[in-house]
């Protein structure tokens, strides 16, 4: 039997009985525990994915999902499975049916999503990591809105076995800690790299990003971004002049044609309930004209051809990770749809073009946490988390706490 | 203390503690039991509409409907609050939150919507009356799929205080009976009228609607209008030559402009939870340009003028209730919507052009109820009543049940 026990004083984990493993062996991450996203297969449970549903019309789970069984073999604790937005769908943490996880960085703000509760319990300290999704952004939102560290992959990079699939040329699978040396460690297994300390030859500061973003936003972030650039070889540049929501646009457009293949016989068959946000995703049935489909799916090979040659193995972009401030919890639904467009017009750029990208706890509006983000090169996934730890140690950029 | 308790043994009934209410005194209706569907106010109970994010944000009632109120006074008990499809949009019964209402009649049919579990209470035998609402149908359908006696009034003829409200200039306060003697007791005491047993001096059977209709649908009735044809001074006559989709069209349009404004402020507000089926409703946000609404405001002026013209005080139109058959609960929601659809062509009719409706349960196909229309003169009520009364004591057309 495994000891970890834990009090959900957050509305973190599902509902109803609490999924627990103890680890296969001791390892790397013996003596940590880990939650993860109910949208991840443990064996002998149904994967709920956060929509009641979806839990009725679905079998229980024959096997871990490949993250799951990496981690437990790693020795870390598997703690519980974290509510997430219906069906992945979301960025802004909201769940009608099993209730909105709590920001313990901001009570009366949305923790954002879809990945809330593993965001949530690791920002309240219920756990020392756990593993979301991100296809447009889940994992990046809560770890900026509730001030932890997060990885999205790059596209393809850590497997997706076992996952419920939304948009699969989208998906992948990231993670979350409280601080980078443990964010290190967590990359180290599940990349299956060594992590070395180590910055990229330069760091380009996406100025059109920075634009796009709200004041306090770019005011929070700027004492940080100021440091980098005395520190370090930085350029400051535009990505895609002027072209940005054009990017997020063909996101929007490619993804929600993935997901509506994904859903719209399970949709068809059990008439789900859905709170009317994630209802307004599917208010048509997703078809596209296959031209507009070959046009979309030509630009985003033009957004990741130029982004390669851009970042080439040595540089990585510096961007706001969400543009916004985590919104109310009792904001109006007019409200959440205009936040979500406005993450995903950043969220957008590494989902689009299937690049890594890290969101860093590194400043704060008021007492409301800021997440800046760098974008790596396509497998550079390592590097990335390495990048990450190094500002950490040498820059005091995000928290840094040597564990015992 | 009133004495009716009542075993739902067909899911008719809202979910949670009963409201029951003896009679204010004994009258017309003395010795009945009425269930009122959950749109209906009754003072001290939260009037939940069939979704739970609406009996969250509402108040309990202050005071009870005017149809609650009228029924108690006359004599009749109530028995309970019986389900409704989720805020009054849907007419097949469906309700994915309280469970879809058994058809007593074709227990693997819907039962009809959205007075859903008015209709199966009745059918089932679990009350005698039972007060529904209909804007598009939602009287009509489910007496023909449930294979009872069903009353759209004219629109305005019945108070709808205390109900909630849908389509403000759709809206109507309907009733279900088994048989046609109750049927007329109930018609005399809402409509505050009395029931003479009266036939209209004509009978215009419309070829056009019984053209939309299944073969099922057509061959089961067509005995009973034979029956009519060779007993009475009867028309067969299209009532709107190759335009009848048209006028679908338009209520379609309306009601929906309607309900969109009824409902988006508290949408916006609660981000309320749907199934897909009444999601799709809010698929948009409902605005349509003015001129689009002008023109379709003046076709229905044209539809009333016409359909007023015709019956002129002395003529009484009859159809098929629903083109279709109950469909079965099992069925998808493209099939759903599709039915839907199918309904509306013909419960438009009245819809639009607020005229009175009764569907009378005469024919079966196989085992399964198939209601026939008489569509009566604006505020001819009491005449359409009497006129299904008579119907059914004089051809047996329709049950008829003296009661001790």
């Amino acid at each position: 039997m495994q000891e970890n026990t834990v009090q959900d004083t957050l509305g973190a984990f599902v509902p109803g009985p609490i999924i627990q493993r103890a680890p296969h062996s001791s390892g790397p991450l013996s003596g940590l525990s880990f939650a993860v996203k109910d949208l991840f297969d443990v064996a002998g449970g149904v994967t709920g994915c956060g929509n009641p549903d979806w839990a009725a019309t679905h079998e229980a789970a024959k096997a871990d999902a490949w993250a799951v069984d990496t981690l437990l073999g790693a020795g870390a604790a598997l703690t519980g499975k974290t509510i997430t937005d219906e069906i992945s769908l979301g960025l802004l943490g909201i769940n009608k049916f099993y209730g909105t996880p709590l920001n313990p960085r901001a009570p009366d703000r949305v923790p954002g999503g879809s990945s809330s509760g593993s965001a949530s319990a690791v920002a309240g300290g219920l756990v020392d990591i756990a593993l979301g999704t991100d296809s447009g952004g889940s994992v990046r939102t809560p770890a900026s809105f509730c001030g932890i560290c997060g990885l999205r992959p790059t596209h393809g990079r850590i497997s997706v076995a076992g996952l419920m699939t939304q948009a699969p040329s989208f998906d992948t699978v990231g993670y979350f800690t409280r601080d980078a040396l443990t964010f290190g460690r967590v990359g180290a297994v599940l990349l299956g790299e060594q992590i070395r300390d180590a910055l990229p030859a330069e760091i380009i500061i996406a100025a059109d990003c920075f634009a796009l973003a709200d004041e306090p936003v770019r005011r929070a972030l700027r004492p940080v971004v100021d440091r980098l650039r005395d520190a370090m070889a930085i350029t400051v540049s535009p990505l895609a002049e002027g072209e940005l929501p054009d990017w997020a646009r063909h996101q929007r457009i490619l993804q929600r044609c993935e997901f509506h293949d994904t859903f719209r016989d399970w949709i068809d068959r059990v008439n789900p309930r859905f709170s009317s946000e994630v209802a307004g995703a599917f208010a048509d049935d997703g078809r596209i004209a296959s031209s507009e489909l070959a046009s979309a799916t030509t630009f985003r090979e033009g957004a990741s051809k130029r982004l390669d040659e851009l970042l080439d193995g040595r540089r990585m972009l510096c961007l706001p990770t969400s543009p916004i401030l985590p919104i109310s919890r009792a904001a109006r639904l007019s409200d959440m749809r205009a936040a979500v467009h406005r993450i995903v017009d950043l969220t957008g750029i590494a989902g689009l073009t299937g690049l890594p990208q890290v969101s860093l706890p590194v400043a704060t509006s008021g007492s409301i946490p800021v997440g800046l983000s760098l974008i790596g090169w396509r497998g550079g996934d390592a590097a990335l988390v390495a990048a990450a730890r190094t500002l950490a140690r040498e820059f005091s950029i995000g928290q840094f706490e040597e564990l015992a």
